[in-house]
Parts: structure tokens; C-alpha cells; sequence
């Protein structure tokens, strides 16, 4: 087998739940979107079911009907883009309670099922999502005798706890909510971490479960292992890979590894990442290739068969500090070609 | 409907594969590996084999079954990674040709798969993938007469025809299979560009037939088509998206579409990309978010419904300089999440 390996460890995304959990004044639900970060949506929100969650959120309906299919029937499923043409009978049939951005998506959901739940995004000030004060104002008379199950709005700067765009949009909530008898829902991971003022009724942790900032005691997920083809010698002045841009500076063993860009390894972190045997990094050498990547294998004492990029050491953080990017990225980046490996109980 | 939708013009790839085949004075393959470079190895392989090609080339063993069941049993699949351990029976059972790299590799196929067809790959420069110079004069004598049915060897620079490296490695090649009766074969795209000198027996093109440099007049392939959830208006002074990072120089029309960097959108083409209605150019806005996307719609004079991001001006090519990355990067990064929609004839 030439592919390399991803696992996923579903005890660990349990027990970032269960700590995030722990830190929430309200309901903790979880954002399984974009397949669950890239992890598997179906495995994933199965594995949290087990462990109580009941609300998952999703980006679009399609997404919802895989996680509907993997829970069940008892839990309740958002999608973040709410009702959008062509939605509907996904929304029906898959039991999803769309999040109505618009006006105009309100519209559309009373006349096309008058009678499903739904729930209201509230713009505080992302400008992304949501209605907007005087729009929400316009429309809440006719919104509210729906009741909606829920109405919330998202932070854009909750990663930074001194930014004051937190405080601005935890006001500007209040000031659009703070009279309805409505569950509410402001926080995603980095929300949950500004503390209770901004839990509400339900927060919506993502990818704080994964893994990732800013949720700093966060147990790693996932684990990639890379398969090695095979291993030369190359002597000084050698080079290695496209456009020759490594040279040997000394005899080195180069070992080249089955994965490439084309599994999400982003091109732009190989200067400055290394595969790990154990507890020995081994530096890539040269430019990653789609489906190879050389590797500096001098420091080993013995031969071994693959080499780790993703591990505790070497976290999603770490690699998007290397391509200049974010945790997220390199979660969504993985790609369809690893052998998934899910680890712990399955629900 | 609100997933984005990736169309793949598999007319458009034949089209690139003929005018490559043009250019060839040998057989011309085709490499499909990486999924067809992400736009389906199933679909492309069998538009492919319908206009002729007999050759197909993977990167891994499990690749070659995708497509072996899409080609049926008429055609050639090579497999670049070779044969690795754990691969045998899919080498067999799925009549895949392994480009055998190594010595231990030999010995493998030799020893589980005796009497079924395999290539060489040679090195001649890259350090990445095949027999040294030293290795292959080692076990010649041993591996000629199991009758190898291609013998090959893989260009670092070829995207670059002034680059010293092509001629050294074209040398190498001669030295190395000069005495061989075997059909040989040592470019992809960059190399049949690179002329006749380099063509040999037949090539492998892939970057070219799905659109990218360094084949300039390829037609596009892959378009992307986004839906716009959401319009809302936002004053001088206000901010869009993660973090706060643009801010209104003046009234604005703000699109919220329904894709972002996990649907291979990458962050790092923000800055400098804009999505299209029509001929108009609108800017992105703000970070790109992991299903999310502003855009600046001002100058629009009427509302539309989605934007293009891929298209015939705003090829793989510009994303790729946008993105500070290449054109092959941008078309295995677009991710699983894609209603894909394939034009032309499905072979």
C-alpha cells in the first residue's frame, strides 16, 4: 500500500468536547461543516452523539442530509446558509432547520414549508451572514409568531480576546435580542473562550473539537503517515526535485515519500517542515511534488518504512505557521487520497 | 442549491490531448493520477480512451483500480509509485503495470508477481523517484530478460526549456537505455514542448491536457460557478469578514457566495482574486472563510444569482500566481464538496 494514512481520533475530538463543554454556561453543540473540518462528517457527529451533543450545525443543506443519515432521526441539524433555492426538498425530507439569512430566504421558507422549523441569523457585524438591524427589524413581526427555534449571529474577531469588535457584536446581539423569549447562540470555539457573557443558550464549537487554535489544550485528532518508496544516496551538490531548488551541502540520504500537494500537503510549508520517524525530524528537501516529496533521512540510524507529518509535536497549527495559513486550511486541505483511519469508539 | 458547482470539460481535455498528440513524434499517453489531477480519473480516462489513448498513468496502485473499472480491460495503467509492499494484489487482480523503482522493488515483483508485465523507472537527475545509474547497471542484467514493457526516466526542469538540467538529463537517459530494445519514455508535458529530441517512444502528458502551463494554448477545463446567498449593503467605514482585515472606502454592494478555502479556494488568492459576472470583475473581500466568501458587487447593474471564480479569463493559471502557488496546485486542492458537472462527450 503506497497511500498514506490519516486517523482520526475520535476519543480525542470527544474529549475536546467534553473540555469545551465544560468551559459552556449553556447547551454545547457542534459544527460538523465542510465534512467535518475534512475529518468525516458521518464519523464525527456520530462519535459526539454517543457523547450527548444534539445540535449540529452544517454549511449547506447537502452536507446535512450525510450527517442526518449518520445520526438518525433524534438530533437537530442547522444549516449555516439557510434555505437557498433548490433546498427544499433536501430541508423536508432530511428534517434540516435552515438558518434564514434574508429576507428573502424567510420568504421563501414560509411559502415553500410553512410549517418546518427554522431558525434567524442575525448580522452583528461580520457583514458575512445574517440579517442586518433594520432589515431584522422590518421583518421580526412576521418572524417571530414562526417561532424559530433559534436566532443567533457569529463573531468575527473572537480569536483575539482584546479586540473590541467582541464587545461591539456581544452589544449589538443583546440589542436585537435581548426581548425575545428565543434560544440564543453567539460562540463558536473562540467564543466559548471569551467566556459566559457570550455562551447564551447554545454555542457551537468547531475547531476547537479538531484540534486547533485558539483552543490551546485541545488533544491532537489527526494523525497523517506517509509511506516511504524508496531511499538514496546523493552526494554534495546534488539536487533534489522540480527546478532543482535543494542542493546536497553534504552526502545525504534522501528518502521520498508517497503523499504530496495533492493530499493537502500545501506547496508553500516545505521549506520549513520536516517528517518525523519517532522523535527525529527529518527536513523535506526540495519543492513538494503532487504525489512525492523528498525528504532529509541522514539523522536516522536505522531504515523505517514511513514517516509522520501530522503528530502531537508537529500540530495542524504548527504546519499552518509553516504555510502561512491557518489550522483550519490544513484540516480542509487533506484530501480524498489517504486511507482514513478512525480511532477509538465509534458511536 | 447552495454547494458551488465544478464544471470539467472533458471536451476541452481531448482537445488538449490532440494537440499534444500533434506535437509528439511517439505514442502519447495520458496521466490521470491525483483523481485526473482532482476533475475525476473515472470520467477523464474514459473520455480519453475513447479518442484513442491506450496509455494511462497513475501515481498509486489504489488509483489504478479507479481506473481499471472505469477503462475496462483495453488499456495500459502504469503506476508510478511502483509496486510497494501491501499492493500485490491490486497489481494483479487489476491488471496495473508497476514502474518498478528500486532494486528491493524488483525483487518484490519478481518474487509475488513473476510472469506480470512491469516497467523501469530510472533516475536520471531529479533524486526523487527510480534506479540511479549505479543501481540499474547493478541488476540490468537480471531485469532484461523479464522483458520490462516501458523503461522511463522524469524531467525536474522541463517547464523551463532554458534550464540546463534538460540536456544533462537527456544525456543520461541516452547513456542509460541507448542499448535497449525496450519502448522508452522520459517527458510529460513540459518535455514534448521541449521537442522531439525528448519524445522517445511515448509521452505522458498531464498538467497540459487539463489546462495549465506550460502548455500556453491549452483550453481551459475546470470552471467554478459560486451562488451567492446573501447582498447586503455596507457603509463607509465598515468591516467584512474574519479579523476586520478590509473596511468600506466607500458605500459598497457586498455578495456573501457559498464556497471558500474548503472547496480548495485558497486563503492566500484573497488579496488578489475576484470573482466574475459576466465580464465584470468583483473583488473579493475580507478573508476568505472555510464556506464563506464576500465580494464586492458594486459595479453590477443587476442582480445575479452566482459568480464565476475558474473560467476562460481567470484561468488555474492566474489563481496560481495569485496564490503564490502553480496552476496544478489550484486544480488538486478543490476538494469533495463540488457539485460536479461534466460537458462534453462522456466517452
Amino acid at each position: 500500500m503506497s497511500t498514506a494514512t490519516l486517523s482520526i481520533d475520535l476519543d480525542a475530538i470527544r474529549a475536546n468536547w467534553r473540555a469545551l463543554n465544560e468551559k459552556t454556561s449553556g447547551e454545547t453543540g457542534a459544527v460538523v461543516k465542510a465534512n467535518a473540518y475534512g475529518l468525516g462528517a458521518g464519523f464525527v457527529a456520530k462519535a459526539l452523539l454517543k457523547e450527548g451533543v444534539q445540535t449540529f450545525f452544517v454549511a449547506v443543506a447537502e452536507e446535512g442530509v450525510v450527517v442526518r443519515k449518520s445520526l438518525g432521526n433524534a438530533s437537530t441539524i442547522y444549516i449555516f446558509g439557510g434555505h437557498m433555492q433548490g433546498d427544499t426538498e433536501l430541508i423536508r425530507e432530511y428534517r434540516l432547520t435552515p438558518l434564514l439569512n434574508s429576507v428573502d430566504q424567510l420568504i421563501r421558507h414560509v411559502e415553500t414549508l410553512p410549517h418546518h422549523p427554522f431558525g434567524i441569523q442575525l448580522d452583528t457585524g461580520m457583514n458575512r451572514l445574517g440579517m442586518e438591524p433594520v432589515e431584522w427589524h422590518a421583518v421580526r413581526e412576521l418572524a417571530l409568531p414562526l417561532n424559530p427555534k433559534l436566532i443567533m449571529s457569529h463573531l468575527a474577531c473572537a480569536d483575539d480576546p482584546d479586540h473590541d469588535m467582541n464587545v461591539k457584536q456581544l452589544a449589538e446581539f443583546h440589542k436585537m435580542t435581548d426581548d425575545l423569549d428565543i434560544p440564543k447562540s453567539l460562540s463558536a470555539t473562540g467564543g466559548i473562550l471569551l467566556g459566559s457573557d457570550y455562551h447564551f443558550d447554545l454555542t457551537r464549537p468547531g475547531v476547537g473539537l479538531y484540534g486547533g487554535f485558539p483552543f490551546e489544550q485541545a488533544r491532537a485528532v489527526a494523525k497523517v503517515n506517509i509511506p516511504i518508496i524508496q531511499t538514496r544516496e546523493v552526494d554534495v551538490g546534488e539536487t533534489v526535485g522540480y527546478s532543482n531548488t535543494w542542493r546536497a551541502p553534504t552526502p545525504r540520504r534522501i528518502a521520498t515519500v508517497s503523499a504530496g500537494y495533492a493530499d493537502g500537503i500545501i506547496r508553500a510549508m516545505g521549506g520549513k517542515t520536516a517528517l518525523y520517524a519517532g522523535d527525529v525530524a527529518c527536513p523535506i528537501v526540495g519543492r513538494i511534488s503532487m504525489d512525492l516529496i523528498g525528504v532529509d533521512v541522514t539523522l536516522l540510524t536505522q531504515p523505517v518504512e514511513s514517516l509522520e507529518l501530522l503528530n502531537d509535536r508537529q500540530t495542524i497549527d504548527v504546519l499552518a505557521e509553516n504555510a502561512g495559513t491557518i489550522g483550519y486550511e490544513i484540516l480542509t486541505s487533506l484530501g480524498g487520497r489517504y486511507q482514513r483511519r478512525y480511532l477509538g469508539d465509534m458511536g
